[in-house]
């Protein structure tokens, strides 16, 4: 990691600290410091600190905006493990558990208002346009929540429809914290643009990076268990693809898993993993995963500004894209 | 109600209507228009037209802002019947119920981001100040929810606690209805502040008035049973004056009332019921109504705008204060 993104997560961490600070009453606002204290890779205020340096301006003036998008994060974190009734998260028990389904409901609330009050300084003329996309992208990112879980009842999703999903859940995010930073920098509209898009293939990948370490990670450096997602039969790509092109025997067996209950937890990951291994599913991610990859490259060269600006975002795209956790 | 009120309320009602149309996915948008469509007093947007016309503004210019506020009022609406367990709004299943907990988070957390959305249109040069205070307000009714949570473990709420209390909860969003209606209609600050204080001063009265009618409506026009909040042992401002002024007779009986389960719900209503009889509660706090429907009226007959343009915030505030239901 570079000086300067050490620097930047400084700050970063050091500001998310303040949030919510002596706010009355404790009952709301405790359970939005926890949860903010419970860390994690504060990837999205990070990408709007190195999207204003890359257009050369000072990260001092988009801090605010950037725990915005830490605090919108983190609120649907509250809200997603209340709605798929989660018990840990960061090896920590959830706000539910900790406290109650009620404060998880109204801490959660306050914290997207909150996001929205992180915005109070950004300049009057740059308000308009900060305060829509970040709405636009809330907006999506409930859409994403929601297909997500429309998906738990169906069967027969597609690819392009899991991919939309992914896009909606999670990559907006990124691609709208890239973004508010360039537009407060005052990167050109094209730049901007640029740089939304290199955040959609960034988020794209690193999602599906994430459905491949579920799967295929080592246990040692994942940080945790393997085959999550195959035990809840959670729709991945993996598993979408798998139900498209499995032979009979093959969708028999897969089906199969997905229907019975009372198994063997290790016996279901190893023979669910054993189809995907049959239909080279490991290496038909990577390529979907490294198209992506070299998509956001793409986006990325093409933005006006010397090579040398670059590096930072080049070296976390590569982090992100390699990482095994 | 005169024309013009007539005439606002019917273009509430069709820009209303055309809330999250079309979009979808419709298991995340149809819980909006359902909840919206139960209608209710729409009094939030009618003060913002209000408002604006008082000020001789247009206004088609702040429908938008106006449904705003009765869209954040729905959201709150559907996360408060999931904290609070209830069945049923306005005589129609409620959210969770209708549908499921899942859905009233997130279709809720959808509104409160709509809402925002609402604004997209208000001049640039208004919107900074526009989103702070919906901003501050929304946050506002957070902690007003979460005193009241709060308060139902407690036995010791004070008389200045329940009033701040209803004042986050409920004052402040008429308030802000009243007052975002106003700067779009260029009043003056000091125009502005004091419509603020009438909305906050008929918003106490409101609500007061509320309490009151649970326990001494006619059930013929109240619309819903009398006595719930007895029932749930609500910490209303009745039965906090109750708790302080009782003897040691009739505090006995209430705390045996408060705590008993199992109970004749009849019985139980008519026998609290009598303590606040015994004690004049029902004049003490018609006085207090009273008292925040006087100080209502000095603050608007303080703006400066010519009297007959006044003419029907007076009547609403009189309709409100006399109103049976």
């Amino acid at each position: 990691m570079s000086n300067k993104v050490l620097v930047f997560e400084q700050k970063i961490k050091e500001a998310i600290e303040k949030v919510s600070q002596n706010e009355q009453p404790a009952t709301l606002f405790e359970p939005i410091s926890y949860i903010l204290s419970l860390g994690g890779k504060r990837l999205r205020p990070l990408l709007t600190l190195m999207a204003a340096d890359l257009f050369g301006r000072d990260v001092d003036a988009v801090v605010e905006s950037a725990v915005a998008m830490e605090i919108f994060h983190n609120f649907t974190l509250m809200h997603d493990d209340l709605m798929d009734n989660a018990d840990m998260r960061r090896g920590n028990p959830v706000v539910h558990k900790k406290w109650n389904h009620r404060t998880a409901i109204l801490s959660g609330d306050a914290m997207l208002i909150e996001a929205y009050r992180y915005f109070e300084n950004v300049p009057a003329e740059k308000l308009p346009i900060v305060i829509r996309f970040f709405s636009n992208m809330a907006m999506d990112v409930c859409r994403g929540q929601q297909y997500d879980m429309d998906f738990e009842q169906r069967t027969n999703v597609t690819e392009s429809e899991y991919l939309e999903m992914i896009r909606l859940k999670t990559a907006v995010l990124l691609a709208c914290s890239l973004k508010i930073g360039a537009v407060l920098a005052e990167a050109t509209n094209a730049d901007a643009a640029l740089l939304y898009e290199y955040g959609i293939n960034i988020g794209l990948a690193f999602q599906l990076k994430d459905d491949l370490l579920d799967v295929y990670g080592d246990p040692k450096t994942f940080g945790k268990k393997i085959g999550g997602d195959i035990l809840c039969n959670k729709k991945t790509y993996l598993l979408i693809k798998a139900l498209k092109h499995s032979n009979k025997q093959q969708l028999k067996e897969l089906e199969m898993w997905l229907s019975k209950t009372g198994f063997d937890p290790e016996e279901k990951i190893k023979a669910v993993r054993n189809i995907y291994d049959e239909l080279n599913l490991k290496s038909i991610s990577e390529n979907l995963i490294e198209k992506y990859y070299f998509a956001s490259l793409d986006c990325l060269s093409a933005i006006n500004v010397p090579d040398d600006r670059k590096e930072e975002l080049i070296t976390l795209s590569e982090n992100l894209m390699y990482r095994e956790k």
